[in-house]
């Protein structure tokens, strides 16, 4: 009888921000897999470090590539597709013995999260879980407590890679809006936010979810410099009553 | 020396969702506060009961109105202003007697969560904390394990409140999307749905993370009745390596 895949949301960074769910799945599961930036610690992992014990199979999945050559090109997508179906295979490896697989996932494993590409690969053949996790937009507008959106206000989530004029364009049609993918694409989404008047009340934030989170207004960040673990918020919810 | 306030999220439906930093916040607070239809019971308090003690002060904020009168009334706004002013008042006396209070608030404190107007009120003149939940669409597409958006996909959250033309014209101009309130504004979401030519693949999911949790394509779902428990998932997402 084969095993069963679990997709599990560790979360934006705090491990007390993990689910009873998740933490019943990390600890009970025969497998655990994590996601990495080759020669990096996986940061889910890390999150999940305290549930995770060593009678439990450990396995590795190491990004081949992440940003040394452009996501378009056609290298990186075939590098990362035979990187997805060698993990697939060898999780599926796992499964047919029978052993249960909790794959760890920063965030939420189906909101941009790279469990997506196993699971699509897997689901269909063997039984399979998804366990919620707090996404980082939560954790980082609950970190600096700002109130989003609410009533009947349209939130747009926006991956910074988006060109300017079109990051312009659809953030002068929305109330709120969450930015992602900051890193090099915050001048470009500085001068889009003004483009479109919605600098004010713009709020960028930095490792929402750890001890050492931070905030700023955008208007009052000078320099270009972002790290991964950072994104702009612009509240909606301008009438309340 | 006054208390604390802390927006604690509840999540979804399902008790197993709770994060840890939740479960500790509300088992150690002085005072359990939470919102509920006049004359029903607190989702987010059936959601957390396990974890709340008869050591414990509680507070069951009874909103006025619901859906008696138009939210976009005089009347209903004048009275729903009141309601928030007067419960703020009183979870103000609890803090100014230095008692930590927790308010239950299901999903996400700070996304489209009712404990934002005590937030706005509150969070100026007392210590405050949020702890992040797990959103109901989160829990929805977990539940149906449907990868939602990847990549540089645009995400849209739409309250099914908004005219039908609205609607289209946002669900054409968008890879992924959640529709949430739907209600009675199901024929009006679907319309809207089928002149985006966005029919395919959207998905109608009730109670996303109860145990009677159930989802069809929107296609297939013919009648017009919609309990509160339910969205529509339109996912982005469609290449893939």
């Amino acid at each position: 009888m084969s095993g069963k895949l679990i997709g599990v949301g560790t979360g934006p960074g705090d491990p007390d921000l993990l689910t009873l769910k998740a933490v019943r799945a990390i600890s009970t599961a025969d497998v655990v897999a994590s996601f990495a930036k080759r020669g990096n610690a996986s940061n889910a992992r890390a999150i999940a470090n305290s549930h995770i014990h060593s009678g439990q199979i450990e396995e590795l999945l190491d990004y081949p590539v992440t940003t040394e050559i452009h996501r378009h090109d056609a290298a990186y997508r075939a590098q990362i597709k035979a990187f997805y179906d060698e993990a697939a295979e060898r999780l599926g490896g796992h499964l047919d013995a029978g052993r249960t697989v909790a794959v760890l996932s920063e965030g939420d494993p189906l909101f941009y999260g790279s469990y997506m590409h196993l699971h699509v690969r897997l689901s269909p053949r063997y039984e399979t879980e998804v366990i919620p996790g707090i996404t980082a937009m939560s954790g980082c507008w609950s970190a600096v407590g700002v109130p989003l959106v609410q009533g009947d206000d349209v939130l747009t989530i926006l991956p910074g890679t988006l060109d300017e004029a079109e990051l312009a364009r659809r953030l002068a049609d929305t109330q709120g809006a969450v930015i992602m993918k900051l890193g090099r694409n915050l001048p470009k989404v500085r001068a889009a936010l003004a483009q479109a008047g919605r600098m004010q009340g713009a709020l960028y934030v930095e490792r929402g979810t750890m001890d050492s989170a931070s905030s700023v207004p955008l208007s009052c960040k000078t320099d270009d410099s972002a790290p991964y673990f950072s994104l702009v918020l612009v509240p909606g919810w301008s009438t309340r009553p």
